[in-house]
C-alpha cells in the first residue's frame, strides 16, 4: 500500500518534476513553504520528496535552510547533447560573427513547437529583441524559428501552421504564405523576418547541420536587411558550417 | 491502488533518479534495454518513467530512438548556484592564472565528504593528475580538498578524519597530523599536498570566499613546490579574491 503516492491523481514523477520546475532564474532558492505553494503539494509531501532529492544531490540546502538546485543536477544537465556541448562549440563562432557584424547573434534549437535559445550575444547597437538565453519563442515569427520549422517533421509543421498567433502587425499569420516562406528557406538555405516578432528588428538565419541533419539554427538580428542581406547570409553560412564541422568532431 | 510504485521497496523518486543517473559522459545515449539494465528496473517500468520524463523535457528521444538528457534538464541544472555561475565567474581568472604559472588550475567545491571539481585547466607541461571536471576526489589527499575540509563543519571533519584511505605512499593517513595541517591551512590561508594523491604532483590551494563564507577552493598542481610556493600562493590569493568579488557582484 502506498496511499500518498497517487494523491489527487498526480504521479510521483509529476510531483518530482514539479518540484524541480519550481526553481527559476529569478527564484533560485526556495523555502519549503514556497516549494509547496509553487507545486500545489502539501508541505509534508513537498518535504519528503525534496529530502529524497537532497539525499541524491539534485537539490541542496543553503545556509538559510532554503532549497536550491544541486551539483548532481548540474552534472546531469551538462550531458544534454543539444545543450552544453552545442553551446560550447558554437560560442567562439558566434563571437566571431558578432565582431564581424556588430549584430545580435542567436543560436536556437527546436523544442517541440517552439524555438529554444541555447545562446545569444546581444550587440550594444542592436535593436532590442525578446529572446533570451534559455528562453522560448514561437517558430513562425523568428528567423531561427522559421529555419527550424522549415526542417521539422510534417506533423510539427502542421501543428504550428494550425495556430499562428499575431505578435506584431507584421507577423505572418496566413498558413499559405508561411508555407511558401518555409519552402523558400529550404531552397535558398536561409530564412528572414521583418519586424514579425519585435518592431524595429529584422532577422536572417541559417541551419546548422551535423551530417545531413539540421540540429540548430544560427541567426542575427539587425535594424534592417535592405542592403546587408547577401553579406550577412554569407557570414552566417560560413559560421554555421564551422559549428557543424566542430559538432561532428566532438561526436 | 498503485502496485507498481513501490516494487521491491524502492520509492518512485529513487527510480526516477536512477534513470537520470544512468546517463554518463561516456554513455550519453541509452536504449530502453540499456536503461532497464543500468537501473535494475523492469523494461515496462523504465519505459513508463522514461516517457514521463520525455513528456516533461528532462529526457529526449534521439534519431535512433535512444534516450538522452533533454534541454529542460540542462536549463534546470544551469540554476545550480554552485555550478554554472561559479564556473563562469571563475573561468577567466583561472585562465589568467594558467597563463601566469603554466600549471594545472583546479576549482572545486565540497560535496559532502568529497571535493567536486567544477572546472580544471590542464597545463601541457603539468604533471598528470587524477582530477577531471565533474569528478570527485577525497578531501584529505588534494590541495583544494584540504582547504575545503579546513573550513568544513566539525561533523564533516570528524567523518573524514575517521577514515583516511592511503592513495600513495605519501597520503596523510594519521588524523592528528591532518588536523594540524588543517589548522595551519586556516591560519596561513593556504594548504599544500606533496605527492599525496598522484606521484610526481604537488599542489597548493586557497579558499574562495563569498563574503565571510568559503564557497570553493582554487588550486594549482606543479611538479614541485620547493622554490615557487610564495609566488604561487600570492598568485592564487589574488585570483581567489577576484573570483569572490565577482561572485558577490552576481549574487
Amino acid at each position: 500500500m502506498a496511499p500518498a503516492q497517487r494523491t489527487s491523481g498526480r504521479s510521483v514523477t509529476s510531483k518530482v518534476v514539479a518540484l524541480l520546475d519550481a526553481f527559476t532564474p529569478t527564484e533560485p532558492v526556495l523555502s519549503l513553504n514556497e516549494l509547496a505553494a509553487a507545486t500545489g503539494l502539501t508541505t509534508s509531501t513537498a518535504h519528503r520528496l525534496a529530502n529524497e532529492l537532497v539525499e541524491w544531490g539534485g537539490l541542496e540546502r543553503g545556509e538559510n535552510g532554503g532549497y536550491r538546485i544541486g551539483l548532481r543536477m548540474w552534472e546531469i544537465g551538462a550531458l544534454a547533447p543539444r545543450g552544453e556541448n552545442l553551446r560550447a562549440v558554437a560560442l567562439p563562432v558566434m563571437q566571431d560573427l558578432y565582431e564581424a557584424t556588430q549584430a545580435s547573434v542567436h543560436l536556437a534549437v527546436r523544442d517541440g513547437t517552439e524555438a529554444f535559445y541555447i545562446e545569444k550575444i546581444h550587440g550594444p547597437r542592436a535593436p532590442r529583441v525578446r529572446s533570451r538565453r534559455g528562453g522560448r519563442l514561437p517558430l513562425h515569427a523568428t528567423g531561427v524559428g522559421k529555419v527550424l520549422l522549415a526542417h521539422a517533421p510534417p506533423e510539427v509543421q502542421a501543428a504550428v501552421l494550425a495556430d499562428l498567433p499575431r505578435i506584431t502587425a507584421y507577423t505572418v499569420t496566413q498558413p499559405g504564405l508561411l508555407r511558401r516562406q518555409l519552402a523558400r528557406a529550404v531552397r535558398d538555405g536561409y530564412a528572414t523576418t521583418t519586424e514579425e516578432m519585435s518592431l524595429g528588428a529584422c532577422s536572417v538565419a541559417v541551419p546548422v547541420r551535423s551530417g545531413p541533419r539540421v540540429v540548430a539554427a544560427l541567426g542575427i538580428v539587425v535594424p534592417s536587411l535592405r542592403k546587408d542581406r547577401p553579406r550577412l547570409v554569407a557570414a552566417l553560412q560560413v559560421s554555421a558550417r564551422g559549428v557543424g564541422r566542430r559538432l561532428g568532431a566532438t561526436g
